[in-house]
């Protein structure tokens, strides 16, 4: 099997963990063989600006080049940020261009190669799926201190209050089921639920034995949907 | 009180969590009033790179600016890498840099206006402290796969097998204890244990409430120091 492609956008000021745990997962050397994944960050920004200021990020491809060709990733990461920043970036040009990429991820098939598409938002990273309009119908989540938001921007998305006929779950996180295409579409909750999601997601599609090497190497116990499970 | 200074250093290929579990904690924006802690990375290099090639960083300072007046800093983050890197990083002149830097800090005082001074190691992070001889004597701990480095190390350190009197401890993290000077040393086991331990640090400086806060935003489950538990 070809390795997994994995795509993780990133944006001005998106928080550092919600993109950290899905890049420290997918990257764990495996116990043997090949790596089941590889990683590219992507980013309308070069270097892409922290909230703490601690650092900067300088990803591995620009916007342009990735988004053109979105359907050759086998995974797609959306990581959140503090309300405020969520709330410019959708209606920001940039917004309006992610909104694009992952309406156009959302409608292609997964690869033959891998069988495999997932469209994977960490924290309030879910707000930006929402406002692409691809939430609508489904059981979805968010942060928890962000349920009321995911509401109303999938509404607003939708055309109006009650519209998106979303259900915002209390849960770590959700598989929001398949789209017409067939791509799976996951929400974590906040921040280190990410990591759950991303080992989930390992398990799903290089095994169960790979998923626990990863979890143990980053001696992450693994939590379940509940809350506070 | 003034913000706690924070300096995490970045070196080649370190685990990506391990910093950045520490970075997302300390810099939780708080409920109310100004953030207790402010962040710099520094570092030899720049871009620093990163073991999957998804992205590199721009470290905030470089090693000379903050190695020269380490003595300001109340909080020293040291992650770890694998067992490779780490291994070739403490045979380096950086890493004999770093250990002279680690060792300047765990003799300096705790400054005046915050009464504390923290060394925190992350996973192998604790091999880089070790090699720099400050653990002799101590209980500590690292990832629970780098155990006899971390002994083997710190008896090399020490002049010989047995010389360190390190305990290794199989426990989720330790506190090491303090230094003459009064500079604590806390050693996270592997990668996500790098959280656990800043939200005990978080505690421990700036308050019960602001480290509650910060677990809810990240929506991380502390666990105590046992293994498991």
């Amino acid at each position: 099997m070809p390795p997994f492609k994995v795509a993780v956008y990133l944006y001005p000021n998106a928080d550092i963990l919600d993109f950290s745990g899905p890049v420290e997962i997918y990257s764990t050397t495996p116990k043997s063989g090949p790596p089941p994944f590889s990683i590219t960050t992507f980013a309308h920004h070069n270097p892409v600006p922290t909230p703490s200021g601690a650092m900067t990020y300088v990803p591995s491809a620009n916007f342009t080049d990735v988004a053109g060709r979105i359907e050759e990733y086998d995974v797609l990461v959306i990581p959140g940020a503090n309300f405020n920043i969520v709330g410019e970036f959708i209606k920001s040009k940039e917004g309006a261009e992610l909104g694009e990429v992952l309406r156009r991820f959302a409608a292609s098939k997964p690869r033959a190669e891998t069988g495999h598409r997932i469209l994977q938002s960490v924290c309030t990273g879910a707000v930006l799926l929402a406002s692409s309009g691809i939430l609508a119908g489904r059981s979805v989540t968010t942060h928890h201190l962000g349920f009321e938001m995911l509401q109303q921007v999938a509404d607003e998305a939708a055309g109006g209050a009650g519209k998106s006929g979303i259900t915002v779950q209390k849960t770590r996180w959700v598989d929001a089921g398949s789209t017409e295409a067939g791509v799976r579409i996951i929400n974590a909750g906040g921040v280190t639920s990410g990591i759950d999601t991303s080992l989930w997601i390992v398990e799903m599609l290089a095994g169960e034995e790979a998923s626990r090497w990863a979890g143990e190497i980053a001696e992450f116990e693994r939590r379940g949907r509940g809350f506070a499970e």
